[in-house]
C-alpha cells in the first residue's frame, strides 16, 4: 500500500512537534510537508524548530525544508491529508482555505470545532458524526473534521459509557492541567514554581460547549445532549497530562461497581477496526486508592500498550451529596490523545472507513 | 498585665514550629513549654528541632529544654493553656490526660473533633460554640476545644456568609492541597515533582462530617447542618496555601455579586473583639480573573494586613449546572490560619470572653 | 529633612517592581516617578504593571501615572536621582540621555557597568571606586554609578574579605542560579520542571568581567585585579536566590576557621555609616552542614535582620584539589541585593557622603 | 542458549525496581529470586513493592515471591548470579556472606567498592581491572565486582578518553544531581520545592576516591590515579539524571575541539563486544549551547539508542583560570547508568569474558 502523503500545519510548536514525532513511522501515512510562519519558510526543520521533546528529532523530518501553509505548497509535495496544530488566531482562516483547496483536514484547534456541519471527534465516542460530511462534500471541495480541546477528550472518553448504560443528567469538572497544554513558552516558570493558577481562559465554556456536541447527536444535523456540565479549569506543575475531578448523577443508579465494569467494557470503532494508533484498552481502570498520578500513568501503563493514547480513570466512588452521584478522577495525556494522537486517530478512521 | 503561660504539644512538627513562631511575641500568651517525643526530651529545642521555617527560631525557643507531654511536666513550668499539635496516633490519650489534669487545651488535631461536647471551632464562623463548654466544665476538671482540618477551614469560612443571607443546599469541592499539610516529611519529592497525587487519606470524610458540624448549631448539643457535602481531594507541588474549586447551590437565588458582598461584609467575633490574631478582613475578595493564587494570596496580601490569618476568595460566578448555583475559588494558608493561627485565635477568644 | 524625589525607569518589570516594593517606606528617598515602555505611558501604574510579588502593590504607586524614560517627563516630577531598571537593549542609549540631562543615575543594567569611568559598586566591597565621579563629573553633566550582575554580587561580597586577609589567587565558581533571574518571563515553566538549564547567555563572561573591576584599584582610572577567575553557570528550579559553589586558591594559607572568621569579622562603609538599607551583619555565615539553602536562607534569616540584603555562607572547607584551596556555598537574593537592593544602597553611600 | 539465573537483593527499592524493570526482557539473564527485607518476605512481590516507575511491573515479576537475601534461599532458586541493591549498612555482611555461598555478586553498594581485591567498575573505562577477580578466586568462594557511585560514573567516562589522550592533572566538579539518588524517600518534597540542597553525605568524599581508583591502574593490586580531585555536591529539584559541570586541567594542551574529538571517539569492551546493554556511542557529545539537559538528554536521545545508558556531554570550552583548563557539563542517569544499568552490563561483561 502507498502511503498516504500528510502535511503539518504548525510543525514547530509543541503539538507540531508530537506529530513529527508520532508519524515518524506511521505504516499508513508519510509527512512530506511541514508548515510554519513566514519566519520560519526555507528552514530546515531543525533550524526553525526548537525541539522540546525528549526523544530525538527524527532525522527524516530534520532535513525537510519548511514551507508555507498554503494549498499550493501543499500540493506540490503531494500531500492530500492536512493535519493543523495552527495557532488559534490563523487557524480559522487558514484552515478554510485549504479545506477550499481540496483537502482533508484535521484539525486539534479550536476555530472550526462548533461549526454547524463540522464533526468533532473522538474517534471511540461519536465516530457516527462523520455522517456529516456527508453535508460538507455536498459544499465544500475538501473535508475538515476536527478533535476537541485536551481537557475535553479524556472526560468525554470516561463519560461515554456511563451515558451509555445508565443516561447522565449532570457533570461537574475540577481540572488540574498541565503545562504543556498552554504550549511551550505558554506559562513562566516565575508562575508556576510553588503556585497553582486557578484560571485558563476561555477552558471552561469551552469543555462545557464541547462536551454536548460529542456527547450528542447527529441526524442530519448536530443536536446537543442535553447533560447539566459545569466546571472550574486550574493550571499546577505538571509537565504532561490533564487530572480531572469528575462529580456527576446518572439517570439510573449506578454503583462504582457498575461504572467501573462498564468503563472497562468500553470499546469504539478504532478498538473494532484495529487502527494503529487504537489503544488496544480505551479506558484503564486502576484499582489503587491514589491513581491515577499525571507522571506515573500518563503513557497509560506501559510504552507498548497504549503510548499516551489511553484515558485513564481511578477512585470511582460514590457521591452522596448528589442523587445517583458518583465520583472519579480521570487522566488523559494532553499533546498526546489530546491533541496530536486524537488527530491521527480520526485520520486513520477517516482512511479505515474509505473517507479518504 | 501578666501574660497566661503556655506549653506546645509536639512542638518540633512543623505546626509546632508555626506554633513557636506566631507566639514569640505573643501580647498575651507566653511560650513556657515545649513537649516533644520521649527521643527529644531533655534536649534543647534548637537540637531537637530541624527547624524549617523561613524566619530564624525565636532565640527565646531555642535555649529551652525539650519536656515530656504530661500534666505534671507542664504544670512545673506554670503552664495553664496547653496547644497541641500531637501526632494523631497520640493526641487521643494524651489530650485526655491533659485536660484531666485540669488544663485548658486547645487542639488542632483530629482526635476529639468530633466528640459530642467538643467544640470544633472557627472562631469568625462558629463562637457560640462555646456554650458547650458549660458541659464540659461539668464533667471534667478542664476544657478542651479542637480547631478544624486545615481543608474545612477556608471551606467553612467562605460559606459562612452564603450560608447566612441565602442558605446552602448542596456542595461540592475539589481540592489542591499543599505539600506542607502532610507535615514536613509526609509527600516524598520523587512523589510530587512533575506530578499531583489525587487523593489524601480520609481527607475527604472529614471536610464533609467537620463542615456539617461547624455550619451546624449548637443547643445543648451539637445539631449537625443539612447541608449535603461532597469532596475530591488532591495534593499538589504547592509549599503551602489549600486552594479550593467550591460548586455549591444556595436556597434562596444569589448572584455572584451578592455572594462577593456577603463575603466581603462578613464580620466574626474576632472582628468584634479585635484580637490580637484577627485578620481586619476575615475574607478577602479578590477580583482579578486568575487569583487567589498560592504563592501570592497565602499570605493574604501583606504581612501586615492578615499574616496568612484570612480567607481569599476569587472568581465568583454563576454555575449554570446547578440550581441556584455558584462556583468560586477559595484559598487558605494550611499550617497559619488552617493549624497554628486557628488554634491561638481560639485561645485568644477564650481568653478575651473570659473563660480562661 | 525633604525626601529625595526619584524615578524608576522600567518601573514594570520585576526588578521594578522591587525598586517600588522596596522604595514605598523609605526614609530618604521618595518615589515621583515610574516609566516604562511607550505602550504604559499615561495609564495607571497598576494597569501597565502585571505585579508579581507575594505583597500588594503599594497603594501609593497603585495610582501614579507612568511616564516615559525622558529627562523632561522626569524633571516635571521633580526628580533628582533616578534608578534604571531598563531592558538591557534600551539601557545604553537612554541612561546616557538621563545622565546627560544633568540627573544622578543608579543602574543596574549591564550596559555602562565597564565604560572607563564608572563605578560598579557593591557598597561594603568596593566603595572606594566612587572616586570616579570626580572624572564623571568633569566630563558630564550628571552622574552614574553602576551595580553589578545579580551572579557577581554575592560572590564578590564573600570574596572581599578573603583577598584582604589572605589574597586570592584563582577563583572558580559554579552557579545554581533562580528563575527570577532571567525576568518573570524568561524562563518558561516547560523548561524547567524536572529539568536545570546549563547554560545562561553571556553569564560567565560577566561574572569574571566584573569581578576583576570590583576587587581591583581605582588610582585615577580602574585597575583590575589579577585574580584568576573561571565561572560556570546554570539555571535551576528556584525563585529567588543564587547558589553558588566556591572553589579557590589563596595567596596565603588559610584554614576554613581563618576564612570563616575573616568574613564574620567584614564590615563596609554601608555599616559604619549605618546606611537604611545595609545588612548589620553583611556576610551570615552559618554552621549547619546543609545551608545556605535558597528558600529557607534568601531572606537572610529574618525579615528584621537583613530582608535578602545580606549574603549568607556556608560549607566553608578544605580544598585538597588546589593549593592553599578552600569551598565554600554562597547564597545571595538575586532580585533585593542582587538588583533593586544593591542599587537602593549605592543611593543611600551617595546621600550619606554628600554626593547627591 | 539457557539463559543465567539470577537474583535480586534489595529488590523492592527504587534501585531495585530497575532492576526488575531492565531485567524482564534480557536475552542472557532470567530474574528467578526478588530478596527483601524480612517484612515482606513471603509476600507476593506486587505486594511487597510499592511500584514507582512510569512503566508498568513486569508482570512475571509481580506474581514472584519475596524470599530473603541468603544463599539458600537464593540457591533454591537456581540463582547463580546476584545484583546487589542493599541498603548500605546490611549491605557489608550480607554482600560477604553471598559471596562466601559461592555466588557471583555485581553490587551497587558502597559497601566494599574500596576492597584491596575488588574491582570498581565501569565496563567502557576499566575493564582491565576484572584481573583482579584472580586473586578474589584464590581466597572466596565467589567473586564480587562493584559499580561506582552515580555521581562518579558520568564524569570518569567523560574523563577516561581525555586522560587517555591527553593526560588530567586536576578535576574539580560541581554537581546537581536528581532526587532519585537518595532513594524515592530520601528528599522530602518541602526540602526542595523553590529550593536546592547544596550537600549530600559523604558524596564528596566517594567521588574523589572511586574516581581515582577507576582511573588507577592494576597490576597485582589497585594503584591510584594521582590526580588532583576535588568535588562539590548538590541536590536540584530534578527526578532522574545527574548533571555536572566539570573543570580540569590536562597534562598536554588540548583545544575544546580535541577534547570532543575524543570523546566522540571513546569505545570501550562493551562496544567492541557488542553485549546487550551496551550504548552505541558510549559518550555522546551535543553541540548546542544549552544542552544536556536532564530531562531532555537523562534517557541519551532516544529510548532506541540508548536508553539512559550512554553519558551526554557539552558545553565543551576553554577555562582560563586554570593552566591547560577545560571545562563542559556532563549528564548521567544515575538509577540507569548510574545504578542498575552499570551492574547489568558489568554482569554482561563477565559472562562475555567467559568469568561467569
Amino acid at each position: 500500500m502507498d502511503k498516504i502523503k500528510v502535511g503539518i500545519l504548525g510543525s514547530t510548536g509543541s503539538v507540531g512537534q508530537r506529530y513529527v514525532n508520532m508519524l515518524k513511522d506511521h505504516p499508513w501515512f508519510e509527512v512530506r510537508a511541514l508548515s510554519a510562519s513566514s519566519a520560519s519558510v526555507g528552514k530546515k526543520y531543525r533550524e526553525a524548530s526548537k525541539w522540546v521533546l525528549d526523544v530525538d528529532m527524527p532525522t527524516s523530518a530534520a532535513e525537510m525544508s519548511v514551507i508555507a501553509a498554503d494549498g499550493n505548497a501543499l500540493r506540490k509535495e503531494g500531500v492530500e491529508l492536512v493535519f493543523s496544530a495552527l495557532p488559534s488566531d490563523v487557524a480559522k482562516v487558514v484552515e478554510k482555505e485549504i479545506v477550499d483547496g481540496g483537502f482533508t483536514v484535521v484539525a486539534d484547534t479550536s476555530a472550526h470545532r462548533m461549526d454547524a456541519d463540522v464533526p468533532l471527534l473522538i474517534p471511540e465516542v461519536n465516530s457516527q458524526h462523520l455522517e456529516a460530511l456527508t453535508k460538507q462534500r455536498q459544499k465544500k471541495k475538501g473535508i475538515i473534521v476536527t478533535g476537541p480541546n485536551c481537557t475535553t477528550i479524556g472526560l468525554a472518553m470516561s463519560l461515554k459509557p456511563i451515558q451509555q448504560e445508565y443516561g447522565l443528567r449532570r457533570v461537574l469538572v475540577s481540572t488540574m492541567q498541565a503545562l504543556s497544554g498552554a504550549g511551550f513558552f505558554g506559562v513562566p516558570s516565575m508562575a508556576i514554581v510553588d503556585n497553582l493558577i486557578p484560571y485558563i481562559r476561555n477552558e471552561e465554556e469551552k469543555v462545557a460547549s464541547e462536551l454536548l456536541k460529542i456527547l450528542g447527536d447527529y441526524h442530519g444535523e448536530f443536536k446537543n445532549s442535553n447533560i447539566k456540565v459545569g466546571a472550574s479549569c486550574h493550571r499546577v506543575a505538571v509537565l504532561d497530562g490533564h487530572t480531572e475531578a469528575v462529580f456527576l448523577e446518572t439517570s439510573r443508579a449506578a454503583s462504582p461497581e457498575d461504572v467501573a465494569s462498564s468503563m472497562k467494557a468500553f470499546k469504539g470503532e478504532p478498538q473494532i477496526l484495529k487502527l494503529p494508533s487504537a489503544p488496544t484498552v480505551p479506558i484503564i481502570v486502576r484499582g489503587e486508592p491514589d491513581r491515577p498520578q499525571p507522571r506515573l500513568d500518563r503513557l497509560s501503563g506501559t510504552p507498548e500498550r497504549a503510548k499516551g493514547m489511553a484515558t485513564v480513570v481511578g477512585r470511582i466512588r460514590r457521591e452522596e451529596a448528589l442523587e445517583n452521584g458518583i465520583k472519579y478522577i480521570v487522566l488523559s495525556h494532553n499533546t498526546i490523545r489530546g491533541a496530536a494522537g486524537n488527530a491521527i486517530l480520526i485520520a486513520e478512521l477517516l482512511k479505515a472507513k474509505g473517507m479518504i
